[in-house]
């Protein structure tokens, strides 16, 4: 622990550092209160201060000095650094950084270094029209909102893969630190190799309070915390402001900790490279990473005490400590003696600039941390090198003949494009250790499976200090590393169980409410889509039944903003191969893939699944037999045991009457049913009567939950004739076919939908919907009886091939 | 560290406890396995084994040595104790275990204490029409499926609160322990009171393979692991298996450490009640609690090798290790041995049924794991002591004057409730340190904030040793907690920001799944109803922004079964006290309520309220101008702020077209609006019609994404009149009013949606449409400049009152 006063700062460089600090403080509370007077040239007034006080000081002058320091020690050691911030509600810190570092008023224009350019800031923060109150995309430097609380870490980590020379200062608020997803992003040490991969600084913030209560890692005995972060893998240097008032000792403790942990990172990585060079990758070991804690006074420097209450090192810092100015002239006077206690007259020039001594402590282009290029990932986006996906077809041999298991496919050609850019090392995979059970295995030719813990000679083989499949058995911090990785300008893939996907639905609305925002801020470069491919899905959870049947992320997908979301069910190895191959090529979408990774039919030659993809939807017209003719039924389908299934419905009634037309329609990209004005994929109005016609009864087998087809086709003209099959919510550990029969989206249960539908079938259709109860039946009864599928299900293929 | 053959247990003792172990895990084999021939009576043949093999081995040794010597302990020290099975795939173990002790037979009369019953206890297993392969709701002394890894520590801590008796004993896999939510729980002790609470015991067991790679924990060293333990404020007992064959060893180094471990708990409780009897409830201090690491190989005492692979202590013995049985004869032969080598002839007699001095060794009636009342919650639960909600009331003064912040009346509601039950300990309110900012301080008159850690002279008053909120910056540890008192027959609360709630999707996920099951399950009594209050809702996060707006997770809820959920949009202070009133005192179900916590007009007297809620949905006569003809149009609302914006547009209307009837329906029940046949709180098409019309346009303003309301009324006569405004992911940081208009929410352009909808008000509406859309402009431009929302905004109310 650091605290004398003693320490590697001069005389001057502390002067000078402090009244960097000051400055940020001091815009700071300007952007939460002023609405003019931003210099305070004259005494502060009601009409000054914003009516509507929004915004979180508590932790804001943490950040600030952090900031501050990390300047320092970017010009002192050339050092390429980003700046993640944990406590994302201390905006106006981070945006004061942005600005005074010059930053701010080269991405926006019109807020300039002088006056009017700080009457801008101040009052566009929390305004209408304005900022939010957020590290938001629209702060430059950020590639982290912390809106939602406990990503921050999965973040940097996710930033530094691959980055030998970036160093990610990552804040963590002792709040967040008590979530889930950070306490379990910790360990993401023992998966960053620091040969080859960049190094993350986590800074661990104990301002010692959230909203209301005390934290508990300020609250534990130091030496419990001590041990935590120990047992965690890092070496904590402890930096406790116990005077805030001497801000001396403060700024030369926080700036020997800093120095004592960039050295030691140094020197981590001096060894792991040498280490490497000599030995291999295999030669590196996991180095214990240091990391600051740093015990400081939430709100310091802010009102000692507000009302007779103590405000600076409370609880009661949180927010905007001073509030109803308009009606409280002490309040008033109060924030007046605040904000001049930072002095803004020795900080700024007549005209209102930073001075330049000041000016002159921030690092210079993009070593500032507001313009770094990996804040702003899509200026170092590079196109992956793609093999061609049409290589990797499946026989069809005609269609629904031959089987294969879709993501086994899948995974050759993720192994080639894993292989062609390891050494542009701009790809990786993540998953909760399930790539091998989703059967993308062949991934492991190219790579390892990322691994910096212990190894021992019976583990699976592919372990590797440089793997590039990442598996940790944590859905948020696969969602934070891949995050990260491709908000700093690479691509990345993440296979889950399609169920468990939900774990991360709060991650994703983040990223999708990031990817929507950015797309309307012009500096802001595009990035790579962030793909899922949800298997071991719903239809098909054999092993572990019902906690793992839930369709609904798809759901949940559809409720964010048209521009940003993709959704597609690809019916077979082919049309996944051209899926996949889309997605990763694609740009600021997320993009979710579900396929089956059991062996299934192939309905399509690799042609057929080229076109079918690029439209989205189609007609089956092998499988149809309405001759281009206007149909007496409409079966659609999507996804890839709905398709199964409504093509053995269709089997089943082309046997029985050879002249009932039947259209059969595959959806593989979802967007396409909704209308054109609500999804850039969707089909005009007379495109979608072309396909499902106006009139028609339409029996429509899908993946998901049945009403998420009416939700998007609710306009439709013949929405009204629409009945949709789907998951209703039941399953257990059974078979794959009783699983179908159980949710009524079985082929003889469709058979019967399209009886009870087509007008003039109830009468001829007598028979045959008896026969196809008495089928359910058999089946039911021969799986009970066998534990298994009929030989006649399990082995049926389409008889038209 | 015990790991000597010396240790607690005798001779005969170690033999018999040896004996149990083997016949848990013949069973658990034989559960996987086997069709027929259970006690291999006749040589094994490829017909005795099930065709598909589905389920988990590699985790149930482990499970079952805990099982067996949790059962010694409970006899020796009379211990009312319960398991929790964080590897809940291990179910084979578990199934065994209460079929051993005789719980199973008891519940599930089918399966009895001979050879017959062991047929059908193998046969259902994992098998169709039998039970699934998870420690599901059907396996008796489970209230943990353990089929979504992270929650075993949190719902083990959430049933010990208010158990002063209870041990729960916890076993987290390894593969668990790297779980988001789990590795925040382990923090559960900093909130647990050894003088009122049970205890908790977690089992870390170590068994070094996830499905297919290391586990972390496994493999960072033993001295970072314990500091790991350590700093969560654990003294962890480590017990090694070295040598997989010395059982011996094994059991007493086992005993040695569950001795130690009890006895510790013994301690800590007996010196922690003695100083609460002296020095009150803040004189006991938070202990170390004790903790076992178990480190043993994964399929202990399974195949050492199949096909020249290691098997036993590797990640191959992970699901089922011997495969392919019928074709290979091979793999029959080494099952038959595997079965074999636990000597079934010496555990079970003549007719098949366990040895009379091994049964002996379970304890007896509720002391039996398997049949603790505390893990079938609902036998124990009693009704909360009630206040009468009407006393809460708030003055309406006829229709939209007054002004109440609803959260904040609930406050008192809830305080009345809580300080009425404190006394039978059987009422908690979770939340993530929002309690204060969700405006229900008042409970803080009636209880305190559980806080067991340090706490300091300036903290919140409420902080307190037995304190019944219980804040932590984790959505899924308060989640957690509270289902697992729920699920041990109390009751509870849990009060959210909307946005975040997305955090336990997956979590709710489960918790519907279990209850869904229940139903269904005779022997478990239906639990207190999981109750969610999200406020801070999407229309009011002024200090957050975008990142803190999203209203799906009702989107998410009703995905799941009708029977098990429900949703409340109250619009007022009067109608959330009387749904709230309703949720506490309901069963079974999961209830979400959606109400803000900022000043917003009253609608409704209680007795109007009363009536209100009661019918779900109804027109607000007092508001309607169609006298109960016909309407022109009707205008439908949920939620509070689309129904301040729905009234407001409704007086605009009535002030220019005093002759134009319209109709203002409310909707506080959500479900009403679905079909009586997909939802029991359905309304009738007929009495759907006679609130919407058949025919006429019907304005909806909805609290979330519009389209939800389209997915629940797509059945309906009306639907194609129906237009629905609500959230359409546009949001920062801005003013109420700035953030209805981004959504085209508000008044004005729902006057507009009438204007285009009504038959002939295109020509007699122009002038008014001129006038909405200038408002609009009005409004925005005022808000830009001056950061606040017009006066005659802010300060409307009902003009017709």
């Amino acid at each position: 622990m650091a605290t004398g006063k003693t320490g590697p700062l001069s005389r001057e460089e502390l002067k000078l550092i402090e009244a960097y600090w000051r400055a940020a403080n001091y815009l700071s509370v300007g952007q939460i209160y002023l609405l003019d007077n931003p210099l305070l040239r004259e005494p502060l007034k009601a009409e000054h201060v914003k009516p509507r006080l929004l915004g979180h000081w508590g932790t804001t002058p943490g950040l600030n000095l952090i900031y501050a320091h990390m300047n320092r020690a970017i010009r002192a050691r050339d050092l390429d650094a980003i700046y993640i911030t944990g406590p994302g509600h201390g905006g106006p810190g981070l945006v004061a950084n942005a600005y005074l570092e010059g930053t701010y008023s080269e991405v926006y224009s019109g807020i300039g270094q002088d006056e009017t350019g700080l009457r801008k800031l101040f009052r566009q923060f929390s305004f209408p029209g304005g900022i939010p109150s957020h590290v938001a995309p629209e702060t430059p430097g950020s590639i982290h909102e912390g809106g939602e609380l406990g990503y921050a870490l999965s973040h940097a980590f996710g930033a530094a893969f691959d980055n030998p020379d970036l160093v990610v200062c990552c804040v963590v608020g002792d709040g967040e630190a008590e979530t889930g997803p950070l306490a379990a992003s910790w360990h993401s040490n023992k998966f960053l190799d620091p040969a080859i991969d960049g190094a993350v600084l986590p800074i661990l913030h104990l301002n010692e309070f959230k909203i209301a209560n005390p934290t508990v890692l300020a609250r534990i005995s130091p030496e419990e915390l001590d041990q935590l972060l120990s047992g965690y893998g890092y070496r904590p240097i402890t930096v406790e402001i116990t005077d805030p008032d001497d801000h001396d000792a403060a700024h030369q403790a926080f700036a020997a900790a800093l120095d004592q942990a960039l050295d030691a990172i140094a020197k981590i990585q001096k060894t792991a490279r040498a280490q490497q060079r000599k030995d291999g990758p295999e030669g590196v070991e996991r180095p214990a990473w240091p990391m600051i804690v740093l015990r400081s006074p939430k709100g310091w420097t802010g009102p000692k005490e507000v009302d007779g209450k103590r405000t600076e090192g409370n609880w009661r810092a949180h927010q905007v400590p001073l509030s109803g100015l308009h009606e409280n002239p002490a309040h008033l006077h109060q924030l007046e003696e605040w904000m001049r206690s930072y002095q803004p007259e020795e900080l700024f020039d007549a005209a209102g600039a930073l001075r330049p001594e000041l000016a002159a402590l921030a690092p210079e282009g993009d070593r500032r941390m507001g313009a770094n290029p990996h804040a702003n990932g899509g200026l170092l986006l590079r196109d992956l090198d793609m093999p061609d996906f049409r290589y990797y077809e499946v026989d069809a041999a005609g269609h629904g003949v031959t089987t294969s298991e879709a993501t086994r496919v899948l995974g050759g050609f993720l192994r080639d494009v894993m292989a062609k850019n390891v050494k542009h090392r701009n790809f990786r995979v993540v998953g909760p250790d399930e790539t091998a059970s989703n059967r993308l295995s062949a991934l492991f030719e190219a790579t390892g499976r990322s691994w910096m813990a212990e190894a021992k000679p019976d583990d699976d083989a592919a372990l590797a200090h440089d793997g590039r499949v990442m598996e940790i058995l944590s859905e948020h911090t696969c969602q934070g590393w891949l995050e990260g990785y491709l908000l700093t300008g690479r691509h990345g893939f993440f296979s889950c169980y399609e169920a468990f996907i939900h774990i991360v639905d709060s991650m994703f609305n983040q990223h999708a409410k990031w990817l929507k925002t950015t797309r309307h801020i012009p500096w802001r470069r595009p990035i790579a889509s962030l793909n899922y491919l949800l298997t071991s899905h719903v239809w098909r959870q054999d092993h572990n039944g019902f906690s793992h049947q839930d369709p609904g992320f798809i759901d949940h997908v559809v409720n964010k903003k048209a521009d940003v979301i993709r959704v597609y069910l690809p019916p077979d190895a082919n049309t996944l191969l051209s899926v996949a191959d889309h997605c990763l090529r694609s740009r600021h979408y997320v993009n979710v893939i579900v396929a089956g990774k059991q062996p299934a039919l192939n309905w399509l030659s690799m042609d057929e699944a080229i076109l079918h993809c690029t439209r989205g939807i189609g007609i089956w017209e092998w499988a149809s037999t309405d001759s281009g003719q206007d149909p007496d039924v409409v079966l659609g389908c999507a996804g890839d045991t709905p398709t199964l299934e409504t093509l053995a419905a269709v089997a089943i009634l082309r046997e029985s009457w050879p002249d009932l037309r039947i259209r059969v329609v595959n959806v593989v990209d979802l967007m396409r049913l909704q209308d054109d004005t609500e999804h850039p994929h969707g089909l005009s109005d007379r495109e979608f009567d072309a396909l499902f016609t106006r009139d028609k009864p339409i029996v429509f087998a899908y993946h998901g939950y049945p009403w998420l087809i009416h939700r998007l086709t609710y306009r439709r003209t013949n929405h009204d004739n629409l009945h949709v099959r789907g998951y209703k919510e039941e399953g257990t550990t059974t078979t794959p076919f009783d699983m179908v029969m159980l949710n009524d989206l079985d082929r003889y249960h469709l058979v019967i939908d399209v009886i009870d539908r087509v007008p003039g079938l109830a009468d001829r259709g007598a028979h045959l919907r008896q026969e196809m109860l008495d089928s359910r039946l058999r089946a039911r009864a021969y799986t009970r009886e066998h534990g298994d599928d009929l030989p006649e299900i399990k082995d049926w293929v389409w008889p038209y091939a």
